[in-house]
């Protein structure tokens, strides 16, 4: 497994592969999961080469705070990743080696960037739009897996492959989740022990109560601060987004209806 | 020469060309001149295969009267096309096939592209910067040609793939003139036998007049109404930048000082 922690290094491996050779992509901000391994997994079946990219976008942050103390566990990432049978990671750890521009060029969306979590959190898809184009144009993927848990995320970055023709194939991958319900994610490390205990019931009350706004005021009630829970069409189906805050800790979930 | 009017047909031609064929692109909006044949002729000699993109694309214009009345020589431009030896035209009519997102991601930059031009054309520059990622990951040039007569642009542009670590080497071409000195520009055609008497002044001043604010009532006392001329550090060199209007019709110029 190569680890790359400069973009030359990384493009100079990537010149070199053959050219038809099947690249799958999984980018992630690092503290990873077994979500994370399930996407890595589906990568390496479906591609003679796995890229994975760990990399703290800070433009993607509205909050100093949540990029401050954003997990990072970089020797277990490295261990997770070499046991995934990832051919290369793609770790720049400056962000001025993203971002040589000074973030003057931004890729944004207009529309539904600006809503549920784009609402709540200002520039955040700019961000993430533009470090994910970033991210193909270096790495070239054939491929690449992004799970169904930000299913806002996914469903621009798919806008933003169709509205420029990007050569390249998203794949949705569900949801992992706890058995209790909770949606694996990086920032459940920070739970408290009472926290990790409490979060269960996001899942379980998107399911289980029918309308969205009493769904809320019982999450309300158990000590959640919910920014919001509402029904969406997601292009395609039904889709029921939630946001809440435990403590200094932002979660979010949705679930198909 | 192919001439495709979709992208899905394009894009079956461009999927068969061998995967290392070196593609050389040359976009414009058509209403071809001697300097875009003379970017297609250096295209065709340091490429394998040359494409030739015709799109007038509605999102970097401002103002409507200019888009309707931007000169369409459709005829001529095959013409030109295949006697440059273009292997293939993109040609799009319909721009809902290039904007099947309706224009609703963007890529914009937040600085340069707000001077000289882009104060004048609220904008412009986040349509072409739009338009230009999209035709790059359409066609997938190595190397793609653009004219220093908008040298704003081909900063820009020159500035996207180095902040994107884009897969394209931008060539910029010198800006042909005709004997008078005037820069050969698409727009041109507009100009009355008065006012292209008069044009060709706007190359002698900047070249002529030592301070720029002198250069401007110079342009301005000969019936120019001058938007803009400023000199400017390019980043690599002093260059004096000019956008005036004669009558309804917008030119813009540049020289290295």
């Amino acid at each position: 497994m190569k680890v790359f922690e400069t973009i030359p290094a990384f493009l100079e491996w990537r010149k070199n592969l053959k050219p038809q050779a099947t690249v799958g992509f999984v980018p992630t901000m690092g503290a990873l999961h077994l979500g994370h391994q399930s996407l890595l997994a589906r990568a390496r079946v479906e591609n003679e080469i796995t890229v994975l990219s760990i990399f703290v976008n800070p433009t993607q942050f509205n909050n100093a705070q949540d990029f401050d103390t954003y997990p990072k566990t970089w020797e277990e990432d490295l261990r997770i990743a070499a046991q995934s049978g990832v051919d290369a990671i793609l770790a720049p750890h400056d962000p001025k080696s993203i971002y040589p521009d000074d973030f003057h060029y931004q890729l944004s969306e207009n529309q539904f960037s600006k809503e549920l979590c784009g609402e709540f959190r200002p520039g955040h898809f700019t961000g993430v739009l533009t470090v994910v184009l970033k991210l193909f144009q270096i790495v070239r993927p054939v491929r690449a897996y992004f799970g169904e848990k930000d299913h806002q995320q996914l469903s621009l970055i798919e806008g933003m492959v169709n509205a420029f023709f990007m050569d390249v194939k998203v794949i949705p991958c569900e949801t992992l989740r706890e058995p209790s319900g909770l949606a694996l994610s990086s920032r459940n490390l920070r739970l408290s022990p009472e926290q990790k205990a409490l979060a269960p019931k996001i899942y379980q009350t998107l399911l289980q109560v029918q309308e969205p706004e009493t769904a809320k005021e019982v999450l309300s009630s158990l000590g959640f601060k919910v920014e919001y829970l509402v029904d969406r069409n997601d292009g395609k189906k039904r889709r029921r987004y939630v946001a809440a805050w435990l403590g200094d800790v932002r979660l979010i979930d949705n679930v198909e209806l």
